[in-house]
């Protein structure tokens, strides 16, 4: 049997169990902020020079001037070409399947006008310019590039700069060839925190953005909150986690590469099944058993499943229901028979992959929706990254002197009981009679 | 005169003089982080005897129980009730159009299904428990409590809790009577970092929520920093900004009382305006002069002029709009004849008041539209506050078995290209004919 926590929910100590498992402190790490706190300082105050160096130290590539950090637009369409024609095809249905799912989450502008003529609207704009952060070396996801890139295009960003290191001057080609695909405008090797620096900062070669996106290593996600506010960030992300709630007629080989194919990514990720059939879950757990020899990460699965995986028995799929609620996942698949009528008593979920053949696998690539998910119980709060991520709103107000009447008297009774006379005498002037 | 910036854009020092006026730098300041994190582990741990001890020691309050923090919904009625009846109309007034603005804002659910059958879509849904965090004694704001409330009532937060602090025992009779108008479902005496950290960790008496929202002072601007991630929160506010762009047209004393009304909130906040007419912003300036003595709180306005205020000459409205989303104002008054044309030029603003008859008070108050926006230049990627931050998004995927299938191949495809073996797996269990 794999090591994997087996939990019942009728045992007395189910719900602190669970709590346990759940948790995740990403506790930051005092030395890494002094790190990172210098390498942003350094970039600030020296431009190019302090990222060549930098580069030169931690990415094992040592180059001459700034100008030598951009790769070139045909360096990516080479790479996209080179491409097994089953990658480059796969990559464009891809993308295309991402773009069609992000055009319809784009915000438009609105206005409507009063009785009195005062207009009240929303203006929608994009961002004038992006940053997107994609890891370098073999951990490379050129997916992540898509999925990050798209949505800011479908939003109208003005230009998308990408940052991805090239360690020891290598290239992970599929990415070079994803950020062809999605259009993205600019490539600098550059990579860790101070490619968050440049980016948040501008140096001479590299344009300072409005906002970052995509993710990284610890020094990169200490970067980004060092940076926010200065810059906009997406959030940070924690492991990566699926819930499958299943009603035990699934095929149980599929759950566990389900299973699998989360505690793939990292020993932190978190994959988590609950289903009302004991004897179900034993046949799961044969499977793992059976089939975690056959998978290149299985050192990486079995660590994951034994410290953050489980198995649990739940009464029936109300409770099913209720803990995926509490539980709050990135990742959920609904795993049964009747997947709507669930879906719809979901309050607190990334994404939800409805039914046996919707395997998450095919989320994460390809389906359409965006990869990048609240984890960590975010899903409370938080949503999947998309079009709206790279648009903002400016509200619109256009009084007319009569709507500038009405509301002149109110704003002046509230300012007043707030003790704010100026803002007070600034709407009184408008008034046609005005007060002294 | 009064001690303003003076500035022309045909000077060669001039966009460097601009830069450095417009440079604010909030310093986390670590003893500030220390006593914050303190305060917020213990009330993590000690729950409601830690929040009574700072309640006593940091607002004088003395209270026995933790029940005894809660301020009953018929107080808050009695608040609304007892006011003079132009407050209270007032009060009504400001928290109609606020809804009815909102209500335009809702995000709304959606899907669609492909010809092979495949379902995508978005479900949208409100938080659960949202936290409002309002200032107390007396710099009470109900304006606050309206834009911070309604809102999250709007989008159908399911619990809105309140969180005040009433120094001495003195609460503010119009933030409660704002309460009451906005429909908030809960009332509690505490403030600070420590009503930060029971809101984000709940206590015997407080509910965890899932986001907190509202302005307050360092400590508690602090401590909503350092509980993001274990909980939502909006932007965290910088001092007030208005940039006014007017053509010279407008009556200068209501410029003046425009740039006062954003002065007099605080000795950082920034009161800019551009003009191309050198003499009219002399008059700006002479009417500035006369009114100034007028104002209650003419001492901070001073001090924020002096510091940080500016009346620009620049060479037309061309320039005008450039530098305007080169600042990325929180307010932007187009006090100018056909304010449409350059509206539809603007970029980056919070919000924009179109026409000499719009007061920034008037949406600061009451025009429907949030008066909590974007400040430090974040209009470049932010937002005002909005319906849509009290919900969020779950994406949904139903795939049918054919759909399984060419998702299945391209999601193989590109899972080994990225080493996943086990999503590879996934996705290929699910295709008709498996591989091995």
């Amino acid at each position: 049997m794999p090591e994997i926590h087996r939990l019942d929910s009728r045992d007395a100590e189910f719900a602190s169990r669970l709590d346990a498992l759940l948790t995740w402190e990403s506790v930051a790490d005092e030395g890494v902020i002094s790190i990172v706190n210098e390498i942003l300082g350094a970039v600030r105050e020296r431009g190019d020079a302090a990222l060549l160096e930098y580069t030169a130290r931690f990415d094992r590539l040592v180059l001459d001037r700034g100008s030598d950090l951009e790769v070139p637009a045909e360096r990516l369409a080479q790479a996209l070409d080179s491409l097994p024609s089953a990658q480059r095809e796969a990559l464009h249905l891809a993308a295309e399947r991402i773009r069609a799912y992000a055009e319809r989450q784009r915000l438009e502008s609105w206005e409507y006008t009063e009785a009195d003529g005062t207009v009240l609207g929303q203006q929608v704009s994009p961002l004038d310019r992006v940053g997107l952060y994609v890891p370098g070396g073999k951990a490379a996801y050129p997916s992540s590039v898509l999925m990050n890139a798209v949505p800011a295009k479908v939003a109208g960003v003005g230009e998308l700069i990408m940052v991805v290191p090239a360690p020891g001057g290598e290239f992970n080609e599929l990415v070079l060839a994803a950020a062809a695909v999605a259009g993205v405008d600019r490539v600098f090797t550059i990579g860790g925190a101070q490619a968050v620096a440049a980016l948040a900062y501008g140096t001479e070669t590299v344009p300072a953005v409005d906002k970052i996106v995509g993710p990284g290593n610890i020094y990169v996600a200490a970067a980004k909150r060092q940076v926010y506010g200065t810059v906009g960030i997406d959030m940070i992300a924690g492991p990566s986690e699926i819930l499958i709630v299943c009603d035990g007629q699934t095929d149980p080989d599929w759950i566990a590469v389900d299973l699998f194919s989360q505690a793939e990514h990292d020993e932190d990720a978190q994959a988590i099944m609950l289903c009302p059939d004991a004897d179900y879950i034993d046949r799961v757990a044969a499977a793992m058993d059976e089939l975690l020899a056959e998978m290149p990460r299985a050192d990486i699965i079995r660590t994951s499943l034994r410290v953050r995986g489980a198995l649990i028995r739940v009464r029936d799929m109300d409770e099913a229901v209720a803990l995926a609620n509490h539980i709050a996942p990135e990742h959920l698949e609904l795993s049964v028979a009747e997947p709507d009528a669930l879906a719809a008593r979901i309050h607190h979920a990334g994404a939800m992959f409805l039914g046996r053949y919707t395997a998450e696998a095919l989320g994460d690539y390809c389906a359409g929706p965006n990869h990048v998910l609240p984890t960590s119980r975010t899903a409370r709060f938080s949503s999947p990254l998309g079009v709206y991520d790279f648009q903002k709103r400016a509200s619109i107000i256009r009084c007319s002197a009569e709507g500038a009447g009405v509301l002149g008297q109110t704003a002046s009774v509230l300012a007043r009981g707030e003790g704010l006379i100026a803002h007070a005498r600034s709407a009184e002037y408008r008034l046609s009679d005005q007060k002294d």
